[in-house]
């Protein structure tokens, strides 16, 4: 095996995504196509994002996956999903065009995937999304695929679709049975808003959640207030947020962003059996911003959940350092003080005490491990580097440095 | 004051209610008019009541209200709103009929009014109902009112009107715009389901909550799911509810009293700001519940909670003992082991290993400060005894035993 094979090799990256108007509920199981559109940021790759390498050659005998170092069932239905789409793509290309660049490779050729995260999955982070995105965006380079994406990282996870994109991203919901119109696109590029900042306020989990796929599934099935806001208000909420995200207007994206994510969790809660993702430090931090921001008297913070306990926050570049203040106040970091800011560096701030007594909230040592500061960012990216690739010459995981 | 006064004294009592179809949000809050009709079980008075003496003389010079032994403002809107509503019904009727009796003293006689609850204000009971529909009661006798007093206890909080009568109680929301289409009327007596138990778990309780007044008025002006839940939702469960109530059918009770307190719950997260009265030991009982029913294969046991952490439990006497037992084991009570267990006798029951198996829970000692079990039981109440008025003859609070 130590052999070197002719094999064509690609790394990509890309992001993880944040929505912001929440999707949960599909309307076909087997396409992945939603109930109603959504919105997300993406956030910046130097904080979070999937790597991956894929490699071809006529000399694989298997199609074989390893994922953060560890070996995975190919078979995985939708692994294979994404991999019978980029193929199909790659056919439907190459019956077009001459034959004449050494990429495409046949579409044929087996492939060796790589993938690792630059976060721990612990995190409770929508790893799925970047991964998804990554493997359709790196097959679809190997494979010289050139035609949009969305189908296949949808195919993998739905919201895998948005990170194919920087910035803030749309998923439209589409019409079709097909889900041909079910596509991602890019509402405003990562330069857009540069004073936007991201925190990621990573909680003290509990041990079991419902996974999103389950937890949805039941939701559609048994919550009548998730097709009244698929139906009713995911529709003019979407209108609203690219409106106040093209504006730049924080205190209408920051509202609304709170509204959907409070809305997602309540048909949650309507599900039976219930979901509650939230525990009690996520109810302690929504209290906490909607106090900041009474005390500024304007929408200064704001707070998303997906499904998990961890908020994300959105702010401009001058709040961070006092948020950040509050939200030590009410969590004081435990053991690990000097990790508990990572990412973007935060400057300290004086908390005052009007601010402090404004929280008016016992403070709850732990409640929070750590947060990542981060920003909007770019869709995925190719590597140029041959150091980069995961997988060596011989189409096998380099070993970790 | 010592003097011995010319007075007519009544004392009365009434129980508290549970919805099991919730009443959340007011079309009109002068009136206390609801968006949504709402369904309650009345529970014992040998565990939860309010008791009420009201006297009134034409000696005395002013209106005058103690509750549970302090003195109280008598100008609160909503106690003047109940007496005049009262002497309103008192005038009317007097108009109609001749005056012989000794009873109907005179309406505009002034009244000494003390109450007192049997139970901690501190066990975040909805004490407001039982208190309004003594009040509503209490005055009604010593005033010679015979009409419905369903107007009378709504003025001072919605949900008392559900409190004037015994076993199953619906609360027609009505369509008039005065609300006098919008009444109590009795589904089932107490006796009807009598295998029926109610366990309340009394959690401990968190600092701060929104009070259902202001919380309801905010979900009304910005929760768009809450206006499709009064709409769209409650009518048919409305039905379906009085159904299950008729034909003692457990299972269909219980699953729709579940469902609809979490729905009630998710509209109150759809507001804005947030409105969150579950915390976390809420949320395990909740997961609790539904693994024991799971275990069991059936709904045996059901949950509901109004505007706090409590849990009220409905179940029935053939499983009232197994199902504490497993409350205990998951939330170990501390301290006071002796005094865990309050109202209505329940025997140890042993748990199998398969039950503990399935529960799959961390104990949380302390999680649960006591439980309550009581039944379903009858509505207000005259007593006979003059030893039992809480006013002696000179129209003051006697001093507590």
């Amino acid at each position: 095996m130590a052999s070197e094979k002719p094999l064509v090799a690609v790394t990509c990256t890309a992001p993880v995504n944040i929505a912001v108007i929440k999707y949960w509920g599909k309307r076909d199981e087997e396409l992945i196509l939603p109930i109603n559109s959504s919105l997300s940021v993406t956030l910046h790759q130097d904080q979070l994002k999937t790597t991956t390498t894929a490699a071809i050659s006529k000399d694989f005998t298997e199609d074989q996956i390893w994922i953060n170092g560890r070996k995975e069932d190919i078979g995985q239905p939708r692994i294979q999903a994404c991999l019978r789409q980029i193929r199909h793509l790659a056919r439907k290309q190459r019956s077009g065009e001459e034959e004449e660049d050494p990429l495409p490779l046949s579409p044929s050729y087996k492939v060796h995937i790589a993938s690792v995260n630059n976060f721990p999955t612990a995190a409770g982070l929508a790893s799925s999304a970047a991964g998804y995105a990554c493997l359709a965006y790196t097959l679809a380079r190997v494979y010289g695929v050139e035609s949009d994406l969305s189908e296949v990282a949808r195919r993998g996870s739905g919201s895998a679709c948005r990170s194919l994109y920087g910035g803030f991203v749309e998923w439209q919901m589409g019409e079709q049975a097909d889900g041909k119109d079910s596509v991602a696109r890019q509402v405003a590029p990562e330069s857009h808003w540069p004073e936007l900042r991201v925190l990621i306020l990573v909680v003290s989990a509990e041990k079991k959640l419902t996974g999103s796929t389950v937890g949805m599934q039941t939701s559609v099935e048994t919550s009548p207030l998730l097709r009244f806001r698929a139906e009713a208000v995911v529709p003019a909420r979407m209108a609203e947020m690219i409106h106040y995200v093209k504006e730049r207007n924080f205190e209408g994206f920051g509202q609304l962003t709170m509204k959907d994510s409070n809305q997602f969790h309540a048909t949650c809660l309507d599900t039976f059996p219930p979901i509650s993702y939230l525990n009690d430090t996520s109810r302690h931090i929504i209290h906490l911003v909607h106090r900041f921001n009474a005390h500024h008297g304007q929408t200064k913070v704001a707070y998303t959940f997906d499904a998990g306990p961890n908020a994300v926050i959105f702010t401009l570049d001058d709040t961070v350092a006092e948020f950040v203040a509050a939200v030590k106040h009410c969590f004081p970091p435990e053991s690990n003080g000097d990790k508990f800011l990572k990412g973007l560096p935060v400057g300290p701030a004086p908390l005052s005490d009007e601010l402090k007594a404004a929280l008016g909230m016992d403070p709850t040592p732990g409640g929070i491990k750590y947060i990542i500061a981060t920003q909007v960012g770019p869709g995925p990216q190719m590597l140029d580097q041959p150091h980069a690739h995961l997988l060596g010459p011989d189409g096998l995981p380099k070993p970790v440095a």
